[in-house]
């Protein structure tokens, strides 16, 4: 078959676009060797894309809390359960980067209650996983819950606030259908240490 | 009963906000006449406040395309399906304001195939829904069927846009117990001239 | 849109109807000022007629055990499960009335785990849903569940007797799109003393 | 095991009946042999029993339309999707006698799709399934398909309702944990001519 | 109607099978009077029949363990979860013989929870449900349940893979249609002693 | 984290095995460099084990009809919908060899609707997955279907019975928290010529 396209939605030409938008762009080409697929498609609405890449940089890039591994894996878990391929399989890469775990990735996203993971990662996906699949049921006993592994208030935020961005993003992806890049599949599959 | 508070997280004091922060919350005060609580929730962390209302805005208040009223059912509609108090009451009072219609929110929410809708919002809330509940499943049959009723490219990524980013606030919400305003429930039900 | 019709069943002349069911409609018009659909819808059948509404007042007119306001609750709640419009805007006003609160008809058939209301109430809704949702994993935990905040058993037959009669009625009022008078929407919205 | 009691709630005595509800009791036995447990349990509230036997006979008893093995056929389909012990044991029991077909029951039971049935009888099931379960995505196109099948209109509200008076009727015995009778098990199931 | 055929599928002539497969069903005709039809459904497939009985055998057929009923009674609560008509049917004829009880195998279909069972067959028969319907959330609290009923291991084992056989079996008579015997439906239905 | 064990059963020593078991074994871990798992796991029960391969073979090594890749595309597809890790490692590694296409089984995996698949190879996804999730639903329009894309009816048959097979395969390795091997997340997945 022909490899089919980025999204369902024609893309723009990189060159065409509002300035700070292509040099977003273009920092992530050099950071990472491919323009990662998600941001060509978003990128035909440039509000959007501004938007998109400021919450995901607010909860995904900044400093202190959950460890950046943690969210790669409550984005890949939710982004599962949601079906999304774009979202699994690149953050399924960069887990498996950020955790140094080449078997992490695929555990997670198929069943995590089976994957290697501590009681405390395990409660952490229990919440984020309830906020993807059921949040109007979140009640405080799912707080106290993350608070007996050691989360406080502010990481649980995180840890929901993870969940629901990527409920817009699963969802975005998937009515897009946008196709993660080839690149993605053996990124950090390299035997553990 | 006591009033329950805005939300489960400490709402910060306007006062100590930064700058474009308490601008914002100022200027929706002034038109609203109240601060709708959602802009008092998402301020304890002004990064994803700023992120969350530039993608509501792109959304929201852009020029052309779907009318404002019909951006609104498909935020009432997708947030009932989510079981969203905040979103159904916030944005029934909005469309009922927008559409100039005081029945049309409560009928949206409970059983949009029952609603007072032409054909073309049916299949307008169809597609709202299936991007909500099983976006996965989406394909080009759902975008034909929007082309159909006179729906551009556009307005379905509009569509789906809307649903999703709502998929996001309808977990933040109820994540965070986020309380409607008591204004919000009366808004716009004076009778249809 | 021209207003849809009351039912998709034609709706007998109040006229022509039996004896006994015309003053049923004429004592609920004077009482209400309007007459509700689901009692025109329903007069087709006159058996039918007799026996729903024989079955209502025994279970929601009735003296003794639970509030009329807490009756409507149930109503509201199970019939926002059951995405029934009929039901939930009509028997949404009675409870506004009854309850003397502006705001928890809303409250209640959006999420109800997000209303203003008692652990005692909360309670009652939980029974009341799993009879509506999954009777069939009833049993005695949940009686001594309720038990545990003061419901009696007879309480308990009525909480399930109630979820169990609008099972019944959301049911026909979605298969014959009963439709709610306009009457209904704002009955109630008042402030709050 | 000791044998369950009829019901978790206490059953009346027949004598101490209003003469009513007694006579109605004494008829069943007479006629069949026994009291099948649901009259018992439902005589505790004798307004409810008149109200529910009414529902029940205006729809089960009357001329014309559906036979009334069609009819017991709507309730032992819904009432399996119920999962109500009561009502597939005594209806399957009395829908092999009224279709003279000792496997009916249990195939309809199980699988209607699976059982020897017309593609009339099927799509009679079809609707009244889709009453049971889904009521509120109800449409002309279910009624249209019926009249394929030669089902009059009145035929259709006959379905509806049926399948909705089991709704409650199934949430009741189910809530109730009311036992079926022994002698409904072997009921009907001679060879077939 | 006519009778409609065994399966789906044309069945062999069982003069043409393999001798062993030919064996295995004279012996079971034989034992029972007449040969279940999933005998001849499979013989069309030789060696998928030899693997079905054989696996049948090794979880039904040994001795120890779980009683002959009590396995039954995991068959038939698992394909009645699975809708499957023929394994309800014949399995459940089984089991009323084999409990020596004619309500027993009605009971557990329709819903096991209101059947006259101990606790400890209650426990059994919620691993089983939970192995059949989401084995992905089987974890050691489900075997620690079933050790404080006296369930060794073993025994945990065995109620796993008879769950997990039959959600192979059903998922087979379903797609091929295979219908069951009418001799199964009568059987084992006499009065308890 | 520890390695967890292979199985939540004891594995037994593979010098003890009943010969023929042994040399299975012994002949795999010639062939792949190691014994996946399940081989170890199952064979704590010989006659299971020999049942459960005899399967196996007959459905997944047979000449003729379905490619080896297709068969391995069915067990990932519908293994993944099961939420079983082994599985879905293991035949994802296996697909990936097969079908010569490193990303193929991780598209498979999460959302088979955006795979790289031809109409045909959706085609019989569609019917797997139906047989997996609710083949109680399965009637002729579901082989009609296949028949359109050039599956004969043996070919629908093996779709079938590999999706029940693995629907049964499934509920083993997660009742038993079979470990996948750590080889099989890596192997396939060299660039595509």
């Amino acid at each position: 078959m022909k490899t089919p396209p980025i999204s369902r939605f024609a893309v723009p030409d990189v060159a065409d676009l509002p300035k700070d938008v292509r040099e977003r762009i273009e920092a992530v080409r050099e950071k990472s060797g491919f323009v990662p697929n998600v941001f060509l498609a978003l990128a035909r609405r440039p509000d959007e894309f501004r938007a998109f890449f400021a919450y995901h940089d607010a909860l995904m890039e900044k400093a202190g809390g959950l460890t950046k591994a943690e969210r790669e894996m409550i984005v890949v878990a939710t982004s599962a359960l949601n079906n999304c391929q774009y979202c699994v399989v690149a953050h399924g890469a960069i887990l498996r980067i950020r955790a140094k775990n080449p078997f992490i990735a695929d555990q997670v996203a198929v069943n995590f209650r089976k994957a290697d993971l501590s009681d405390r990662l395990r409660a952490m996906l229990d919440f984020a996983l309830k906020v993807a699949a059921r949040a109007h049921e979140i009640d405080e006993a799912d707080y106290e819950a993350l608070r007996e592994h050691g989360f406080s208030d502010d990481d649980a935020w995180d840890i929901a606030a993870i969940a629901a961005l990527f409920a817009m993003s699963n969802r975005l992806a998937n009515a897009f259908s946008i196709r993660p890049n080839d690149e993605f599949y053996a990124m950090g599959r390299e035997a553990r240490a």
